[in-house]
């Protein structure tokens, strides 16, 4: 079920390299590549899950409420976080070219399913 | 003149709550906050200048380019951070009332003219 969905946000999404889910442990549940590209979805997925403990680290010291979303955008990509539950997150990472608002769209709707699936 | 464009930021952007001109090495040059609220607006940019120096960091590490925005929405925020040189960033605090678009606009357009300034 996962791959599905991490397929249909790859898919539905112009220009997207490719979607991960992932523990804030860094541990890769599953991923989908555009077969296209190369980029090692799982180095990435580590790299940011330090990032996105960080973000909910200082949400919490703050109290700025509960993470929902980080958008990363670089020279090269964007790259949209989800949080799903205490322990998972979903990344989609696109080009530059790719259509920021549709990857963020996507992924919300994807959010629902897979959030259900990790708690049931 | 840096007081100015971070006014005219929050002005300009409904249900801003501040923004905040900032060195990576967590030390605050300017800020400006909506009078109608008491949000420590430098405390939020000592914790969030950490966390914008991990991601460079992470996109450093996995040659994702040069960081240009990060965008963090919490169940009570919007954070949106603009890179402007290798010291400095500008950040802007919304309610999640706020209009997220608008915000990214209005910190984008003044971030030019703050680069410069910084720069020159």
């Amino acid at each position: 079920m996962f791959k599905q969905s991490l397929e249909k946000i790859v898919s539905n999404t112009a220009d997207a390299i490719g979607a991960i889910l992932m523990g804030y442990d860094g541990i890769g549940i599953e991923s989908f590549r555009n077969p296209d590209n190369d980029t090692d979805m799982t180095l990435m997925g580590i790299e940011y899950s330090n990032t996105v403990k960080e973000i909910r680290n200082t949400a919490e010291i703050l109290q700025n409420g509960e993470l929902e979303e980080v958008s990363i955008k670089t020279d090269r990509y964007y790259v949209i976080i989800r949080h799903l539950t205490a322990e998972y997150f979903a990344a989609l990472v696109l080009k530059r070219s790719g259509n920021f608002g549709q990857g963020r769209y996507q992924l919300l709707k994807e959010s629902y399913g897979l959030r259900e699936a990790l708690l049931g």
